[in-house]
């Protein structure tokens, strides 16, 4: 079965990537044992110091719709809204295999 | 201990790109049990019909460079590398944290 993979590249504002990298740390957290939740990593660039990537596979793209109601989710986008200086370049995929998915 | 991640988009000459899929999911099934391969993950975009993305996580950018140098490895890239339209959008990141690293 395919599941939904989302590749997000977030660029911070100048010096609040680290803030950001934690929030995401923090949604990873509270999303790892939502349903359907397979992977949610967190990498920096090492060559663009405000560059985030935030990599997810779900297993059906509801899952993942469903974990954006969640409460606590809602309110660590908000905090990370601020953060994030141009709009998010997500990418979906159909992850049809491999390792660890 | 941060990570070694690869996002690795690949455009594959029209047509071809499920034939690139298969050689990818053997690379996976290739390296799954290499040192260090913790992540080797396949995906198309179900928007661009030439796209694929792999992405990968290994503990230390030596075990990713030891296992470029495997001879099965090394047969499978010179079979993909006739597919590749253009080349490699490779990412790299240092993966800090998340579920599935």
């Amino acid at each position: 079965m395919r599941k939904y993979g989302l590749h997000n590249r977030l660029v911070a504002h100048p010096g609040r990537r680290d803030a950001l990298v934690q929030i995401m740390i923090e949604a990873a957290a509270l999303v790892k044992d939502a349903p359907g939740c397979e992977l949610y990593f967190v990498g920096i660039s090492p060559r663009e110091p405000d560059v985030l990537w935030v990599t997810e596979v779900w297993t059906r793209e509801q899952d993942h719709q469903a974990s954006l109601k969640l409460p606590r989710v809602r309110a660590l986008i908000e905090r990370g809204r601020p953060l994030v200086a141009v709009p998010p370049d997500q990418t979906v995929t159909d992850v049809v295999g491999g390792k660890g998915v």
